[in-house]
């Protein structure tokens, strides 16, 4: 169950960083970069951090394949995209909750306090997307529109709060997950926001 | 001594970074992530290029409970912050000089080349700024702007000559720092600049 | 000869990492770090993202000289090197030849899939002008342009074709620089891009 999540939410960025290349008319392997670098680039920047060397997608072949292929189907389908944006969005959140939570464990494998932890976790959901942003030469959009890394935040606080509990790590796990979709779904449906703070 | 002024530099660093977000009208997480990046930004990419890793901002919870609390202050008196003004250049200034301090250190201690351990004093002080420029999307104002960096170099010239003549440790710290503080400071009251080259 | 080449790669990064920040008008120090950024940033990025730390120029001041001294050279003769424009295109493609091998071995060596490799080998051979881009605040112009990293890829899979066959290393060398050097230069000669999809 959480690798096939997993692979949803890598699919979901894989397609978020597809799109947005295609929108800066980028060429062929610019749109396979920035896509590679949306999926994969918040998860490397964790494992670079701790120490975890070659990093995740180095050991693991199927980042590589799954992000290829999501790519590649990408490009195909973008007309009809738009018809599947809801899905895109279920699959960013999923994704979203799901990298959390690999940051978080990988913290905590790594001995790390539970603020960083909460940190990578952070980290692994929302770099990707902050990467992406860098290379296409856009401001961060996590940092300028509504709840998304404050979603992860959270999350993080759910997870140590229920580890504290000393509660099973399975309803760990779906909590964090869980609480952290659901406050992402309810900010695009009430459209929450941070404020913004002026001079 | 030298941990009240490490504490020093960090909350510059880190109100620099907030002032730049607030102005980029970034989000209240943005403002954070832009805050952290601008203070522990540098030391970052000095852990992660040498290999010390868990970075050090991950072992030592001190760097995240400062940024945290200068960023919080930061925002409330943003408004008076230009009365702050000259208070924050000489936090930053002394930043500078510490925090390259800290990266020469950390190259003579992994028994690296003296240009190379130059490099990273000031890659610690420097790219802080450069990734906090670099996410609000601008091209880094050191690569344009009065001496700064060249005030790190210079600095880290000092602190090996110094040890070649084999002086006591806390004279050459001390050395390294003020000369580093003393040329950023006399660079901004006598608009020192570096030359632009032009085509 | 391998070093010889080496060099050549190195000053040629240097030299486009020179001539760019130049034009966007950058100070001396702004100059010297796009150039070393240029030249070193590729490597960087593969030897971090494989764990050899300290990275390869702090263990190899001949990177930091080379570096040094064509930075020097080019803003000397920057009037000039419209002339040298050819020997600068043969240089940058001499160097992408070479550094994306040098990537493909350092993934041999850590005993990375093939995929991966070919990636390493890119990402030292593209990103240093990739980085050189985000601090000059542009769109990376190799996710842009003409055929340029797809060169690196095609090298990749031909170094990992003869491997498979058991031949002798040298020719293995000079097939995969040879192969990438030659669809570089027949890019730019015959105009070939890769398409760019539209939505």
């Amino acid at each position: 169950m959480f690798s096939i999540l997993d692979i949803l939410g890598t699919v979901a960025f894989a397609v978020s960083g597809t799109l947005a290349a295609i929108q800066k008319r980028l060429d062929l392997f610019g749109i396979l970069t920035i896509s590679f670098v949306t999926a994969i680039g918040g998860g490397t920047l964790r494992d670079v951090m701790i120490g975890n060397t070659p990093v995740l997608w180095m050991q693991d072949l199927s980042y590589f394949y799954i992000v290829l292929v999501s790519t590649v189907l990408a490009i195909i389908f973008r007309k009809r995209l738009s018809i599947l944006r809801t899905s895109i969005f279920l699959f960013d959140t999923i994704g979203l909750g799901l990298f959390t939570l690999v940051g978080l464990e990988k913290g905590v494998a790594a001995d790390l306090d539970p603020l960083i932890c909460i940190s990578l976790g952070t980290i692994s959901a929302c770099f990707g997307g902050v990467l992406r942003d860098i290379l296409c030469n856009e401001i961060p959009v996590i940092f300028q529109k509504e709840i998304y890394a404050t979603a992860c935040i959270f999350g993080g606080f759910i997870f140590f709060l229920l580890k504290y509990l000393n509660l099973n790590d399975d309803l760990i796990f779906l909590s964090t997950a869980g609480s952290i979709i659901t406050i992402r779904l309810l900010a695009v449906i009430k459209k929450w926001s941070l404020p913004t703070i002026t001079l």
